[in-house]
């Protein structure tokens, strides 16, 4: 079973991952806990261009993303599928159908593409889209600790919400989209019950 | 006029290009001289993860190549030709269809649609290759200075060379194939020769 959590910034991923990953566990099956950009075997350097490094060219910023995608997975996230382990992964393929496609403006069936190529084919099973207003999500961040990506204009975010609820509609049985205004516990136990009517 | 020198390792491309690049300046161009990867606005921290960095796939490193050569084609080769100057570029979009696609078997015309994607559709006016037998090649070669790639066996070079032919075979109009193991004047009388013969 290979889970992802997507959404906009300030959503909550990394909140709701350990506890649903623990949760998985309890109920016997190993987890692998995993994030893009950045785990791969190339990732510390490409999320440090990625993250801290100057300004690119949507297509640049695109392949960067590839290529730390492509690692990913080769390392961590099919040898865990291929022993039988479920994987957890904050971000994957549809950040980029949604930042460098909705949102950047680059084609977004080339996206698609592009991330088959990246992942030799390989697609989640299921996608939670943890879904909030973007300005609630910029509020809840800490500007310190603001990122190059999250200094773009709210219009960008919105954009990416958008694109996000977009690509839930595409493809409904793949997607569970989970309101993250709500409580921690509500969130999670939205996400349980997601990956149980899959696994039903 | 963008003009690429492609070849093998050790075939002469950097000793070639500032004399080169002088003789034009002579003849009134403005020149750019350029290389990939690298040189692009990310290219420093891309480069320095293609050559020193630790094993990846051939998917990954792919990527990686294309988004320095779009950085690289927005940052320096747009701008350059867009005001009339010559760029004269170390590797470029062939380099990947060789080493990617004829030496570690990715498929051919992916790299070239990829190669479109990073490049906008730009393409140069003309290719030298700089042919010679990788065995010649890799001997001329300081072993202390030898990267990531320099260090495939030779049966990887051999492929890289027949690949090397097989796109100059495919686009002779484009291509000018030249004996790298003549004398460095020869080599650089030929070189102004395709030049002269493109621009007639």
């Amino acid at each position: 079973m290979f889970i992802t959590l997507e959404g906009p910034e300030g959503a909550g991923k990394s909140t709701l991952r350990p506890p649903l990953a623990a949760r998985l566990r309890a109920e016997g099956h190993e987890v692998v806990e995993t994030r893009e950009p950045g785990s791969g075997g190339l990732g510390a350097g490409i999320r440090h261009l990625l993250l801290n490094g100057e300004a690119m060219t949507p297509t640049a910023e695109l392949f960067l993303f590839l290529a730390d995608r492509a690692q990913h997975v080769a390392d961590i996230i099919r040898p865990a599928l291929n022993r039988g382990a479920w994987v957890l992964c904050d971000r994957h393929a549809d950040s980029t159908v949604v930042y460098q496609g909705h949102a950047r403006g680059l084609d977004v069936s080339l996206m698609r593409q592009l991330n088959a190529v990246a992942t030799e084919g390989l697609r989640p099973n299921l996608i939670l889209l943890l879904d909030l207003d973007p300005a609630i999500g910029l509020a809840r961040q800490d500007a310190a600790r603001r990122d190059r990506l999250d200094a773009e204009p709210l219009t960008f975010h919105q954009r990416v919400r958008q694109g996000f609820l977009t690509e839930a509609r595409r493809e409904p049985k793949r997607w569970s989209v989970l309101d993250a205004s709500a409580s921690t516990d509500s969130v999670l136990a939205a996400a349980l019950a997601a990956i149980h009517g899959v696994n039903e």
